[in-house]
């Protein structure tokens, strides 16, 4: 059962092809395991060159070296090459990076890596159906919109493949039981603290238990359907941006507002979306409240101003609509702060002086341990109260906000 | 607030329009008697005419009696014009159908008709964003799929308009205290054993407390994209089905598949819908899993069929892919059950006999008290397992299947 929905997997969505070299990630758990032993009955009908890698996060001291060989052993065993890597010890987690990412980040450097070393076209990891419920109201109960909907992909970038999508843990037990395979199991994944693992110990077994026993299923499906169709509208931006007229220049990308006007909606909002995240370079921040301001911009008439995140200005100019990155921003990562790092001298010289733009949403350093925090309240959350907070009516606010 | 937030929503969702006549469906519950009382105070900026409209559901005896008296002095009070509606005390509830279900029906039956009778061109209804996300939870909790997360949208129809969708109750409660408004609980509210009061009491204020004090505006916010999105989806599929040699003729609708497989794959499951849709007349009760069927025909050659929800067979005959009705459906309205209606003689006279086409899934009604129940496992569920339980491998079935 486990190869033959392994084997479906793989060619429903387009994982593999022949002769593929794959970079296997084993963290010596039993979903990498099942993966790896998978992918190694799978390899004459694709003719599979197949290389085990393991990451030791050194997290666990003498359990993470353990794991580390008890990975080496499978791979001798399976005559495998194996590539390990670990975390450098040089290395210091910046401020607000969580442990996860911080992890996270390496591995994938190292898998990253390792795949170019080797000339391996697909790195191949352990993600099964219940991960991907799990993602999926992870990102929900995070309010990360319809993007996270989508969860983890069965392919990203042409080279992570997840063949375990549609297999769940217990078919994964089954199938090491079958073939008489031992894994080891990550005492992190209990901790409670995580938010995954409180969706994993907590909220998903208590939905199938009040709500629905079949509630994986259907957040998987719904993630397989919300990654085709989020596809799908990314594959019409192109031409939308040519239709709406845009064109970079001066720094920024430029829209012609009647144009634009006549592009479906969900399609402008992505647009902007689009435009945000290239002139950013990283994943945005952007929120629908963002969006909406831009919105608003179109609904006026001569110039007009809006800050969103990441230091970009929208602009609406009689009939054109640009974005332009008027801060830089300190880590184009971080996706609900930055730092102003451009200080503008303005109006007359007796005027001048050192000034902030505020970033809304986000957070202005002003020194060490003073620090304000910009949010947009009320419409879309609810406006909070307390002593250290200020509540101004966004609308009155006139653009762009300086703090001096 | 509650007015402003209120002519925000009308104006950005463009759900009114000046002049416009409008029936508001006035339960007595808070949200109702805002929603009048809101659109009382947008009256002359929009010039609208404004009509109450109450249904009584005569399912709590003197209390429902009493709550169409307490609308009726409202409207009295306000100077509208009031009409009113109940269920017919002759009709039956079809079995099967839950008494919300029933009560839906007769109210929206009762709103139309009485829209149509005073030429209002608009409904209004009370739903606010918590409604939204108590639906889009429950879409999600009840694997309905991506559609489910658009939840209940802000117009509807072109007709029914939802003013409060950006309005938290707590703003609703606020602003009747500030206009001194009373207004009628409705008891039904509270019982905790139907689904969305499971969601409203328990699920909801849970997820808010232990996960995210936001996740209303979340998750709302997310329905709102999902609505956008998928409204766009289904604007291209006109395009998509010419360009894919969609035709109706024989009863039926043909692709050329060559074309049709050109498509996006988000769009060729989108057409697959639709036409399953149109063919039936109703929503489908079409699954992922079937949609995957269809796929799997495309990879085939020469001829093969399959059988869908509601009695649609899909077949593949070349370089064409069909789609018809080969059995009537009982319900078109039912979602996972349809008996079959067409007793097929097959083969010679002396083989011949009464047999029925198995719907898969759905139930086969041999007779009274006697109803066998198909559903795919596996793949897409938990295999089930029990005494009254036959597992197929359904990839060893050949169709069409037939009970005799």
């Amino acid at each position: 059962m486990f190869v033959r929905v392994l084997e479906k997997t793989v060619r429903r969505r387009g994982l593999l092809e022949r002769g593929d070299r794959v970079l296997v990630a084993v963290s010596g758990g039993p979903d990498s395991v099942a993966l790896l032993r998978g992918l190694i009955e799978l390899r004459s009908r694709y003719d599979l060159s197949l290389t085990v890698g393991h990451f030791n996060h050194g997290l666990r001291g003498a359990a993470s070296d353990a794991e580390e060989r008890f990975v080496a052993e499978l791979a001798l065993k399976a005559g495998l090459e194996l590539r390990t890597g670990r975390m450098p010890t040089a290395s210091v987690r910046p401020r607000g990076r969580s442990l996860e990412d911080w992890c996270r980040e390496h591995r994938y450097a190292f898998l990253d890596a390792t795949a170019r070393e080797i000339q391996a076209g697909k790195i191949a990891l352990g993600h099964h159906r219940r991960d991907q419920a799990e993602t999926v109201l992870m990102n929900l109960l995070r309010g990360s919109g319809i993007e996270g909907l989508k969860g983890i992909l069965p392919i990203r970038d042409g080279r992570y493949i997840r063949p375990l999508l549609d297999t769940d843990p217990a078919e994964i037990r089954a199938f090491l039981e079958s073939r008489s395979l031992s894994f080891r199991n990550d005492a992190s994944n209990r901790d409670i603290r995580h938010l995954r693992n409180r969706i994993r110990h907590d909220l998903l077994p208590r939905l199938e238990t009040v709500y629905n026993p079949a509630i994986v299923h259907g957040i998987s499906r719904m993630a397989e359907i919300a990654g085709l169709e989020n596809d799908f509208m990314e594959s019409v931006l192109p031409e939308a941006y040519a239709s709406a007229g845009g064109r970079e220049g001066q720094g920024g990308v430029r829209f012609d507002i009647p144009a634009f006007l006549t592009l479906h909606e969900a399609i402008q909002n992505r647009l902007i979306l689009l435009v945000v995240r290239r002139l950013i370079g990283a994943p945005s921040g952007l929120t629908h409240a963002h969006i909406q301001l831009v919105r608003n911009l179109l609904g006026r008439s001569g110039y007009a101003e809006v800050h969103l995140a990441g230091g970009i200005t929208a602009t609406r100019s009689y009939d054109h609509l640009s974005f332009q990155q008027t801060a830089d921003v300190s880590s184009p990562a971080s996706r609900s702060q930055h730092r102003p790092s451009r200080l503008r001298r303005k109006g007359t010289d007796a005027e001048a002086g050192f000034q902030f733009d505020v970033p809304i949403p986000g957070v202005l350093s002003l020194a060490p341990g003073c620090r304000l925090r910009f949010e947009v309240a009320g419409v879309t959350r609810p406006v909070p109260t307390g002593r250290e907070i200020a509540c101004l009516d966004y609308e009155r606010i006139r653009f762009p906000l300086v703090c001096r």
